[in-house]
């Protein structure tokens, strides 16, 4: 495929894009562990979760055999607003590589939340709206989750509170005020607002936070607060199946113009983006239709797929959630602070993990002073500052690039771009500095918190 | 044109983003006054002109018969990587206005600069490469100018030294933060890097710094350091060619559709964005083949169109560049340190002025609470956080929707939305804590200033 052929970005048009979501466990002869509720240790029954979620997220959730869900009118309209994303051959980069693979990313970034959060965040929001609440809970790390909620909740007219990881609170002043704009309350975690945020910061006093003690604040005010209910912007299957609205267009983008990928790499926090983008390519190597290298690629100072434990654990640090089936450093696990990058969730989406389990994907950790390299090389390169997640997947693109420079073989490689670094600039400002440092948790720190994890038969 | 027939957003194919720059001046009338000698009071040659400005910038600048110009390769595949833009039908808030108007913006921010400077800036940055420079000066306001320019120097190898309005440098620390990621030295002016920096220093101890005293010092730099040429974002008949991109594009996009506005409404600093929009749309209305209604906004507190004077003056406060013929308020003028909003220019583009002058279009100033309001108002129901220069667009094409909703007329408003509003979140925080106040220089102010133009006959 030749230059002048596929353009440097390809766009879908209106009526090319997804009209349903894809569900990928209905093609999985695996499925997923279930939920399971922490005291009685059986799976969580609808009605249970329908406490903390809004009802038909809980049918998503549990849903396990639907391929396909339509995507409501009202939500399509609204990614019309911000969809479809473009996906972009990095003529540039494979340029200034001089690699003879063929480079392309789909880039989630073109809104203002900055990411592909807002691809959930509407159809979470939509769906409490549906449900008549009055508004919705929730945490927030990096702040793109937060700012996609936050954006949803202002075109729906529903409250929105956001419990924000203190550091990611503190480095990060202008991701609240996205928020505040956007109609949100902001509140740094853990906080005394709640009993679960009392009590783990009498514990750790001086801790920077972690997404698991957010969550668990978040939870904590959506059971207590009549109309309310918690929402989550990974790890959940729910998440997985609206973020899918990436890999459909990626595929069909790249359909349109008869390209068939050989590597698919995303970075993975809670695997909301990798489990999206990946989905139709994974679905068909599920039903054995084609083959193709999926790689997870995952911070080393919080490495849940490749130093992780299959196991059953909390997505929270106040253990007051379901527990979930996942590779999982154990949810007392709190990354390391020099860490900047985002992705800092303990666990990984049970669907994933399951797939990684049954080897289906591979996964990879890279060290964050080499993710930001990456980072200024696309940045100068491609012209968009990325955001320090999504570097973890350039990373990884640029590393595979240059093996096809050394093999000559010419690959074609997709990888998501899922936001922009407009808001991580204290990072970026702290690279520039040379200040940045790589921290890689001991054996000893992950076992200690993997020992910790509850005892599930 | 019903909603299911117009996408919400309309992107050009490759093959239809324009191959030239339309050059407005071909077909004037009144040509815009020549740039003048400060000394000798007449037209500056082209030799003079190049001391200051690469050689292939100084043609276009004086070219004023050639309409269309070609774009380059090299410029074209750049433009490739964040262009098309979209042109958007903001259903959403025509539904919110409950207006039948239909509303239609040119969405310029979708590129990590965040605005519309990037056309000019990576033209300006090509023909300094290929002259064989080393570097190129300039100054910024908000910053948008300066980070297009670090974009384009870093893609193509070129030193960039960016010297930043101080009132600018402060309130968006991570503006220079951005640049710095793309390589450039960013500086606070006025500063004690120049002579005319110093001076201005030694006279406005504690001055918050403009345009007018940057330029000053960038343009000093240019002079004195060989392999160096100054470069300027706006005002120039240069950068008012790159910028025909946006409206060549807007109307390509229109015209697919068979769509004719009848308002087209820009902000106005220097003119860079407005005349670049309304490009193509004024040449049909100065060739008599079609008619509309142009609007310009400016801000309240820095109101060159409606509240200066048509003559020569200054471009910089230094006054050390080339008097240029335009509607200005004095060089030595300075908005009021409590404006947000950019568009801090006290003159403007002499082409536009020469078409104010003429009658062709309209000017109007809006204050900067009701242009937060507006921004407010629009990112919450179109999902862009839009820059405060943007939004005076936005403030005025809202109000024209709503004189329709009165009427009942259906006027179809384009309107330019330059850039996000990312790294002015210092502005928005004040907007939300109640903190931003109006400030209209008085007439006694304005005519101080004014009388310090240099008598020209």
């Amino acid at each position: 495929m030749s230059k002048t052929e596929v353009p440097y970005k390809i766009y879908l048009t209106e009526d090319e894009m997804p009209k349903a979501w894809y569900n990928l466990r209905a093609d999985m002869k695996n499925k997923p562990a279930p939920l399971m509720n922490p005291g009685t240790h059986k799976p969580m029954t609808a009605e249970e979760l329908g406490g903390v979620f809004c009802d038909e997220l809980v049918k998503q959730e549990l849903d396990d055999t639907t391929p396909f869900i339509e995507i409501p009118e009202e939500i399509r309209n609204f990614y019309k607003m911000y969809r479809p994303s473009p996906l972009v051959r990095a003529y540039c980069l494979e340029e200034k590589l001089q690699t003879p693979a063929k480079i392309y990313y789909k880039f989630e970034g073109n809104n203002t939340s900055g990411s592909h959060k807002l691809n959930s965040a509407i159809a979470q929001a939509y769906y409490a709206k549906k449900q008549g609440l009055k508004g919705v809970t929730t945490e927030t790390g990096a702040g793109q989750w937060g700012t996609a909620l936050s954006m949803a909740c202002a075109y729906l007219g529903l409250d929105c509170k956001v419990y924000m990881v203190k550091v990611s609170y503190e480095q990060k002043p202008f991701r609240r005020e996205v928020m505040r704009t956007y109609g949100a309350s902001v509140v740094p975690s853990p906080s005394e607002t709640t009993e679960v945020g009392k009590k783990i910061l009498a514990e750790h006093p001086g801790t920077t936070g972690s997404l698991g003690c957010a969550i668990s604040e978040a939870v904590e005010v959506a059971v207590k607060n009549p109309g309310y209910r918690y929402v989550l912007g990974s790890v959940l299957n729910q998440v997985l199946l609206h973020q899918s609205v990436i890999g459909l267009e990626a595929k069909t983008a790249l359909d349109k113009y008869g390209i068939k990928p050989d590597i698919v790499i995303g970075c993975a926090g809670g695997g909301s983006n990798l489990g999206g983008l990946i989905a139709p390519f994974m679905g068909e190597k599920l039903r054995g239709e084609a083959d193709y290298r999926i790689i997870a690629v995952e911070p080393a100072s919080c490495p849940s797929f490749t130093r992780g434990t299959f196991a059953y654990d909390f997505c929270d640090t106040g253990m007051i959630c379901p527990l979930a089936k996942m590779y999982t450093l154990g949810s007392s696990f709190i990354p390391s602070a020099n860490h900047a990058g985002g992705l800092r969730f303990h666990g990984m989406s049970t669907t994933l993990s399951q797939l990684y389990h049954d080897g289906f994907m591979e996964a990879t950790s890279v060290e964050q002073t080499s993710v930001f390299e990456a980072a200024e090389m696309f940045a100068r390169i491609e012209g968009i500052l990325p955001a320090p997640e999504s570097s973890h997947a350039i990373r990884v693109a640029i590393d595979e690039a240059l093996k096809c420079k050394e093999t000559g073989e010419e690959k074609t490689i997709v990888f998501g771009l899922t936001g922009t670094g407009y808001f991580d600039l204290v990072a970026y400002q702290k690279y520039n500095d040379g200040e940045m440092s790589d921290y890689i948790p001991t054996d000893e720190e992950i076992a200690a918190s993997v020992a910790k994890l509850p005892k599930v038969e």
